[in-house]
């Protein structure tokens, strides 16, 4: 996971790479999007879906046309669940015959296999965006979905060039970071980052299930949060979890025993009454979940532990937070995030700016110097 | 839970209940948000803090003030970890004669029984606000934290009237929703919606903790919304869940059932090849966490929700915040909340603007009339 390239494009060879069209099978939230995205940088897109009136939607929304595809496309890109990409892309062989073909699955040792036996592995590179939304289906694709987010990418020793030229062309026409990986070391990012959470979330859900109406009224957004991937789609994540089961049992076995441990704290807190002399290993887990939590990258949360909150309070009024950003780069630190809290109807809210922990000094003494009211 | 008044309060008695002030102790993300609500009602509220710099910040925010408060005041809230609340109202109890006690804990029982060991339980009613952030602190209060949210209250058997009114008044100043529950019901409810969902999460973010760079590197939302409160403070949750062990531990043994169940299959799945006859169990298990996900009540207050997104796609050079904040500024347009997007060592990031849905319309045309690359 780093910035090796394929085959090492850039911007405008990416999109020349792609000029022959490329065919999107499958309109759902990643087809959609993908479609979405290859229109904006002008790429002819060629819209398929078993459902019509899901194609219908997509092209209603500018991902590209339903139109029959000239023989002559660049790349098949099979947005379907895994279970099916195999027989997509042998269909598109036949139909599109110098086109590589790529996937999205979220499973790739398991679709490698079946490409091999069922296809031609030559012309295959298997991808896997790491981007996606809460819901699915057209309506909710953008074509900014993929924008900054890893996108992996397996090409195998049988991979032809122009099919990892392509692979590549996509990813990059995307926005998205092309990350070599292979289908074994992929397999175990996702049982570790994917798959296990969405069971750990459908437990934790499936528990919910049964329990008495005015105990789950009071549900606040901590659960919600915890559950929120448990509404997906049961028999496509059956069909993700066993292909991927040798990757996810280990991860699951380890959540159990993790689990294990605080049944064992709480089992004697609650037998023995005040007795909570027992408790630190259930304090070194909590602490161990923090520290796993802090390690994931990206958006809220992550941001919170790689960077230092530096609160100001501003007052609601026109231009603030303009003048606020003026002041730090006058003051030369470089903002990673930034987050207003602020109630409504409430005279002043806090700016909390992320910096990296060596600039909360200077920007500190910039801003008081200027009369913010910092407040670290 | 339901629509039960203590005391047949109305908003305008509510807030004449409390016109002698009250007085927050801790402020934190609860006790100066608390404060925030007060205030915004016109109520006079003094800050506590055993941390001069907490008060001080709640202070500047508006929460109230850090000047001494007069004897005669109310109500004192004890906003304070569930440990520290017996010892607050003792001692507040002595230095305002005729004030009633509250506390915030989200354990009851256990308070319960230490204020009538330690206290006089006459002058307290206990209550927890189902509210709460991802985050700690008087930097992410709000006034509008309690808005349309459940805040129980537990009077016990000993609870005199004025201790009822002035917390039924509290309540209803916050905007919140009271729900008389006792004790015991109380702690299973929130064993199920709270309690064990923490440990949930920290037992899946424990896992994470020591797992390879090249692997965590790849999570996306999902998993980042299954830990988030996995950051939660160690020291305040071991107390808070060996305290409520009796009622957390029966629905982690339901959680550690369900969990076996897909571990079973997987090891089934992962075993035999290509055998995914024996998945249905697992099919069941995701159907009932979608059912279950789907009994949580609806989101309040949430920035996505109130808010609509402009998504802005910037390049990471010194004084692009700035001049973004300075088109908005032009535009007339209140920016409500920010979210940046970018992936480390890409040039480009997505910096999300939200603010009320009217405003989309003339943010985005303003800001594509400055060559803003907007993707709204």
């Amino acid at each position: 996971v780093s910035g090796i390239r394929l085959a090492g494009l850039d911007g405008p060879a990416a999109v020349a790479e792609l000029a022959g069209g490329v065919v999107v099978v499958g309109c759902g939230l990643i087809g959609t999007s993908l479609g979405l995205a290859l229109r904006a940088a002008g790429v002819p897109t060629y819209l398929r879906d078993s459902q019509a009136k899901a194609a219908a939607l997509a092209e209603a929304l500018g991902a590209g046309t339903t139109e029959p595809a000239p023989e002559t496309v660049a790349l098949v890109v099979a947005c379907v669940p895994p279970v099916d990409v195999a027989s997509v892309i042998r269909d598109a062989e036949r139909l599109f015959l110098s086109a590589s073909m790529m996937d999205v699955a979220s499973v790739k040792s398991h679709v490698q296999v079946q490409i091999e036996e069922q296809a031609d592995a030559r012309r295959f590179v298997g991808g896997h965006p790491m981007a996606g939304r809460e819901r699915s289906g057209a309506a909710v694709a953008r074509a900014d979905l993929f924008q900054g987010r890893p996108w992996i990418l397996t090409p195998s020793p049988y991979s032809d060039l122009p099919a990892r030229r392509r692979a590549e062309a996509l990813v990059l026409v995307c926005g998205a970071e092309p990350a070599i990986v292979d289908v074994q070391r992929h397999d175990l990012a996702v049982a570790l980052i994917s798959h296990a959470p969405q069971v750990v979330a459908s437990v934790m859900a499936a528990v919910l299930a049964p329990a008495d109406d005015d105990l789950v009224a009071l549900a606040g957004p901590g659960v919600r949060d915890v559950t929120r991937i448990a509404a997906s789609d049961p028999v496509l994540w059956t069909e993700i979890l066993t292909a991927n089961a040798a990757a996810v049992l280990p991860v699951l076995d380890s959540v159990a025993a993790e689990l294990d441990l605080a049944r064992v704290v709480l089992r004697e807190a609650s037998s023995s009454a005040g007795g909570a002399g027992a408790a630190g290993p259930l304090t070194d887990l909590l602490a161990r979940g923090g520290a796993g939590r802090a390690r994931l990258p990206g958006k809220h949360g992550g941001t919170a532990a790689a960077y230092a909150s530096v609160p100001v309070v501003v007052t609601d009024q026109p231009g603030q937070l303009a003048a606020l950003f003026a002041a730090t780069d006058a003051a030369g630190v470089n903002i990673e995030d930034v987050r207003i809290e602020h109630a409504a109807g409430h005279p002043v809210g806090v700016v909390e700016l992320f910096v990296r922990p060596e600039a909360v000094g200077p920007l500190v003494a910039a801003l008081r110097a200027s009369q913010w009211s910092v407040h670290s």
